[in-house]
């Protein structure tokens, strides 16, 4: 299925490029790769097998021999949620990991950098998991890798641009040099103790993705990790239908896929649409300026944004930090095709007409530090907003993101740029597959049983009645969440018990110090903002030496307050005469009388409740 | 247009019960109704007229002699946000308002309850301002009505139903007794001052929307409210298309026009579609209970609802404050027709079998007070969910809310419940135009110049190029912003200037309190947490009496950190120590330097920047 117009030569080129790189990093190579794990012999026979014959391994499995031990999955995040995506699997023993990512915070996590999985379960079981495979280099799959590492060395294998995305991630880490790192060819197969995970092409929104075929003694699983069917790729490799079809009639006990879309009816459009989109618009724009935000990890719509920008006879400017570390990376690993000097450095458009320019950026999110974001609001220290600029927003809003991506175009168009979005014209396409194509996967590889992976809870009911759809049975599909053991032989499936599993916030260098008490702290904070009563104490004699002092943060505007500050003054200095008169000596009492007080004073006020904290200095 | 089934005969009836109501109330009533306010002898006249002819009144406005003077048209809230509407016309010296509503806070405004528009143009112009009309019910044409009268007491003109909300609102603040409430009906003209206004039916998800036909000197200005083209609206009370029509042949300068679906293509379906939907729902529900959440306001919607339980032999219950609010405002005005028999008190639905309840509820925006997101967390008293529960969530997300909504959707799932919303099935509906009514509506009305109103940038930007492929010239289409001054003569358009107009913050009790230094404590806080340095120092001898006390809230779980916590206290002492050598005698010079000094410390060891709050007691 990959007949790639390229592919067949140039893999041949990179695998040496390949071999040299790795070699110099982790003394591997093609057949040297592997010598940190378990896994060395087979991939190398695996490897030999193919190089011998000059085409795939011959894939013959033994039809799985029914064992009456169970595969064991347990998915430790992306279930009932988006992103944080890492299932591991097991199987007398002997376990492994897929995919290890991280997810972003939202309103109920405020100030929280990123979210990744809780580690636990796989940390009591060091011993026995033999590697870690990765589907593709998004961050939901990979973005937790670095926080895992540092408990736990365990050898990775992935295709070469998640090899090379998860290079960028360890070595700001500082992870780099310590890392087992292992490049696989889709066809190629790695053995993981008692498991074969055979590496399989799919398409995706970004390039070099894979499902996997997971063989044990208990049957073949089938992981498809994120995908799509395009048919018409820009870099000319369909999924390989062939090959997810061929283990379908050998026999698949279980299907693990992906849920994304499960609630959009048809087909993802291909990627291709856009390119012709983008035709389009950069024709229409005339003598003016181009400037497109897309996601920095969709390299294909990079390529498309930088074939149309030469073929209008453009330079290409990049803005954005991971914009300019993925057009590194993707152009170094021949992922991307930058003919000479086609990009110029951002700091060099001042040298060009608006028409002679393409700027491509970051901030499609409308994240408030990107590129986009700060040309929108003028904080952009090199490009600045000039009248008739057109903007292509090429994505679409994640869910939560929906206002921020609006400011950003409301912004830009107070500034007399030109905007299009994707309501407008077809300038994004997804990169997940919708019901027919999820359809179309169960329906080649034939599963025994279903498991809906990615995925909140409706978008995975969504997915199992999808497959009620195609016939499978109601028990044989399971809606599991993260931590459930699912347990499968060839005759049933359950889930047995389960097992640690659940987030760990960080907040910059800290991973895990922010827990529910700081966060309900934040929320409340962030309400009604605070309060501190502060007053000096003789130990011995009781009596008020300094204060009250009432500061407020986040409550009111004090200066325009000071009648009501001077009141809570007063409440407290009342509340500690009559703790004086009372003979209460004990501080915590003094300082839950403070609290009630001023807090039921301010309600009656102001009918707000900030976070009252008193403070006793005894001298 | 307005040719209904029921309306005409309704209409006399309704009248009547009018008069009683609101002789009572104010002393009002048909013809004593506008004694307080300065439009009293017009109004009598117009409605006399229609008296005599027991038809609308003859609407004969001559044909506008072009004054010299311009009409003056100054949006003060609704442009360039969603919500907040309110509008100011001025001639010849004589003002009134158009709706004054309030919009929601976002993540920029923390712990705001709303958002109302500042007054200060208003109120510097009080003695000019005749009046208040209002297009509908909905909080964002008259959320902010009770702000504005504490301030400026105006007559308010609108039809039956929202003035019958807009009483709810006064009396909750105390303020109904002293307002000044006028009934107008459909067809209608209010003078105010030198303008004469006429209240037009429009469809919406309201019932009883209008817009109007604004004359004076300078001409008219039709300015459409909220509205959508419904054909086969539930109260079979189309909008009045052929008023409009007439205007437009008689000549229109302007269309000011609802923006909110600019960039939907096409119509917007007839509310009745989500009836048919209902009705098929219905069915499948069988032997489960049915529990649908919607606006409260959506009236027509609660009305279908009913209908279904009604055929289905079901009870309704109603939960959810302002859903029990409106269902008794509308069934009291005869907005709701509800059979004997049919609504229970929700403490009841213990007493019946799921397969004879329908529970009608609040929250279908996943607000985390409202009813359905207490039912979905177990939070609900009286209503606990039985799996196969069926869920109908009969309406859109917001922008911004779409994230709170899946969250209760996956809750329900969790909990076994059979959830139905919008992506699945047509159970909403939008209450606003699309691009094809939009157009319409400009054919029809033939203005002179169009100014796009209600909406983002985004949207008034669209507008605006529809009102391009209508032929509207550019120059005759002005996209104002909030404040701005549009001045209108037969023979130009323009901004002559821009008056105060921006936003109040409602906290609590507080209104304007809460300002951009304290919203920007409020993130700072909600971000990172406090950390609170106290210290009490003799004032004479400048020596340490007690502390440094280190406390923080919202930064790290203090029990986990203690050895953080103890850095912090000694890096304070040391500072304090080297101020006593140095004689830095001054206490903003050493708080300075505890701030800086923490802070520089805390990022080093944290990457956070919790806020540094240094309290010194001088004893």
């Amino acid at each position: 299925m990959s007949e790639s117009k390229k592919n067949p030569k140039e893999n041949k080129k990179k695998d040496t490029d390949n071999k040299r790189k790795y070699n110099k990093k982790s003394g591997s190579g093609k057949s040297a790769n592997f010598n940190k794990s378990t896994a060395k012999k087979t991939v190398n026979k695996t490897l030999q097998n193919k190089n011998k014959s000059g085409k795939n391994p011959a894939r013959k499995y033994s039809k799985p021999v029914a064992s009456k031990n169970p595969i064991k999955i347990i998915p430790l995040g992306g279930l009932g949620e988006i992103g944080k995506n890492i299932t591991l699997y097991e199987f007398e023993g002997d376990m492994f990991l897929v995919d290890c990512g991280m997810s972003f915070p939202d309103e109920d996590t405020p100030g929280i950098d990123i979210v990744i999985p809780d580690f636990t379960y796989v940390l009591e079981n060091k011993d026995k998991i033999k590697g870690l495979v990765v589907t593709h280099g998004h961050e939901d799959h990979i973005g937790a890798i670095p926080y895992l590492l540092k408990n736990f060395n365990l050898p990775i294998y992935a295709t070469r641009l998640t090899i090379g995305l998860i290079e960028g991630k360890l070595k700001e880490h500082g992870l780099l040099s310590s890392a087992t790192l292992n490049v696989v060819k889709p066809g190629d197969t790695v053995k993981l103790g008692k498991f074969q995970v055979e590496f399989i092409h799919v398409n995706h929104s970004i390039p070099d993705a894979v499902g996997f075929a997971i063989s044990c003694g208990a049957g073949t699983v089938v992981h498809t990790g994120d995908f799509k069917i395009d048919t018409t790729p820009i870099d000319d490799y369909v999924i390989d239908l062939g090959r997810f079809a061929e283990l379908g009639k050998k026999g698949v006990l279980a299907l693990l896929a992906d849920s994304t879309n499960a609630e959009r009816p048809g087909y993802t459009a291909s990627e291709r649409i856009v390119g012709e989109s983008f035709s389009n618009l950069f024709k229409k724009a005339g003598r003016h300026r181009i400037i497109v935000a897309t996601f920095s990890s969709n390299i294909h719509r990079i390529q498309q944004i930088i074939d149309e920008a030469v073929k209008c006879k453009r330079k290409v400017a990049v803005s954005g930090r991971s914009m300019l570390n993925v057009v590194n990376v993707a152009s170094e690993l021949g992922y991307l095709n930058v003919p000479d000097n086609v990009l110029i450095d951002i700091e060099m458009i001042k040298n060009y007409e608006p028409w002679q320019l393409v700027i491509i950026t970051t901030g499609s999110q409308g994240e408030p530090l990107s590129a986009l974001h700060r040309i929108a609001f003028s904080e952009h220290r090199q490009v600045e907003i000039i009248p008739g600029d057109m903007f292509i927003i090429s994505a679409t809003p994640i869910p939560g993101n929906e206002k921020l991506v609006s400011k950003v175009i409301n912004e830009l168009m107070k500034r007399g740029a030109n905007v299009i979005y994707e309501k407008m014209y077809d300038v994004h396409v997804s990169g997940h597959a919708c019901q027919e194509e999820l359809k179309l996967m169960m329906n080649i590889v034939k599963p025994k049983y279903v498991i809906p992976l990615h995925g909140e809870q409706k978008h995975l009911m969504k997915h199992s009645m999808l497959a009620s759809q195609m016939g499978v049975s109601e028990d044989n599909v399971v809606i599991a969440g993260n931590g459930n053991v699912i347990e499968i032989t060839n005759g049933s499936i359950k889930i047995s018990e389960t097992v640690p599993a659940g987030r760990i916030l960080v907040d910059g260098l800290g991973v895990g110090d922010v827990g529910s008490i700081v966060l309900r702290d934040r929320k409340h904070l962030s309400d009604d903002g605070i309060i501190i009563v502060a007053v000096s104490i003789d130990s011995i004699s009781r009596e008020v030496l300094a204060g009250p002092d009432v500061v407020s943060r986040g409550f009111v505007y004090v200066k325009e307050s000071e009648t009501l500050m001077n009141e809570i003054n007063d409440l407290v200095s009342d509340i500690l005469e009559r703790c004086y008169i009372g003979n209460i000596r004990d501080w915590s009492s003094i300082k839950i009388k403070i609290k009630d007080g001023v807090s039921r004073f301010l309600y009656s006020k102001t009918r707000r409740s900030p976070m009252i904290l008193p403070i006793i200095m005894e001298v």
